[in-house]
């Protein structure tokens, strides 16, 4: 996959050498993250609000039951920005100066659009229900025509973006690595615990095995 | 504590049954985040990125190395939305419409200001290092003069907030209880693994008694 065009936009200037451009890099990272952090303005002021993604080639869907503020405003072809951070440890240096974290994360640009076919809806609404869990799709009951009516999807086509990527210890000034204070890194990652049945689940239904073998970690990026 | 007033800005449109505007919930969620999303507008162009943050009283603190453009933009006195949200499981509904999952999150809003005295900046650093790992800022080498003149810190007085949380399990329609799919909740929650010694280490030091004990969750309020 090709690079994004670094412009003001999207260039990291805090810290360059953790940039990457590449879609690659970017797009794991947008498919890791279970959600994203969507900006748009509204009356000039910025609003920032979490929501669940998912990716089809350089397209990013977000949905809502109902129309929403912000599916409104970001459906009517506004500038957004859109967030992926996964946080992947807590960097102990031995001076608070450089006391950091370890992450993953991606920033993207574009403008979103409302989605008006069915048949673009079902393809997003997949592709949003398998990023909550894989396999997840098949499964489950099918939107019918009444619910498909009462879902928003806004499609926002990735014209910029850029990921930003901490690994590794901290790194500390020279004199201070003499010094008798612990350092290293924390590791953190997203854990999925045993499954909770339904209290109205019917008897004899088990876990599926997609649900029993979930993990946020190692999901493979969409085509 | 008491709660934010219900204005435009922080009137939760979407499932309002969902939210709150009690301090002590807001604060609750702003504590154990262990980052933020900072939103603010650079040209016309929303802009969403991580942060590292903390909290003490009705203000938020931030800070970078060097006078990023994040850093000087919300130091002018500019408006932002800063957002944090901990992702607690995924509902999986018997439809895909009910789908969802559970969070706690929170929407601040308020402007930034650069700090100028040593004295406010210090007690931002510590809150910041205590927020990354409690304990930490008694043990690690203090700012000297050149790190504290290189780092910048932004308060920010949290001007609005709100909270939206989902819990419990998946709400279906009443006709898709008898259908025969798995239906319930996968919790999900922030693990800490074993620290990593930097490879640096002199030999000897062990780790110390707040990091082996470090756990996301279960965090205390501030102040």
């Amino acid at each position: 996959m090709d690079d994004f065009a670094r412009t003001e936009r999207n260039k990291v200037k805090r810290l360059p050498q953790r940039a990457q451009y590449d879609k690659e890099t970017i797009y794991r990272i947008v498919d890791e993250a279970p959600i994203s952090h969507v900006g748009f303005t509204q009356e000039d002021q910025p609003v920032v609000i979490p929501m669940l993604h998912a990716r089809i080639g350089d397209t990013l869907y977000f949905h809502g039951a109902h129309a929403s503020r912000l599916l409104k405003l970001i459906g009517a072809g506004h500038p957004m920005s859109v967030a992926f951070t996964l946080l992947d440890g807590l960097v102990l240096a031995r001076s608070v100066f450089h006391h950091s974290v370890n992450y993953r994360s991606a920033v993207v640009f574009g403008t979103g659009q409302l989605v008006e076919s069915d048949e673009e809806k079902l393809i997003a609404l997949e592709a949003l229900t398998e990023h909550i869990a894989p396999g997840r799709w098949a499964d489950a009951r099918q939107p019918n025509r009444k619910e498909l009516d009462a879902t928003f999807v806004i499609a926002l086509r990735i014209e910029s973006a850029s990921a930003k990527i901490r690994t590794g210890p901290p790194a500390d000034d020279e004199a201070d690595y003499a010094l008798p204070i612990w350092a290293g890194v924390v590791p953190l990652h997203l854990q999925a615990s045993s499954p909770i049945d339904d209290p109205k689940l019917s008897s004899g239904i088990d876990v599926p095995s997609y649900i029993s073998n979930y993990t946020n970690t190692g999901r493979e990026p969409n085509p």
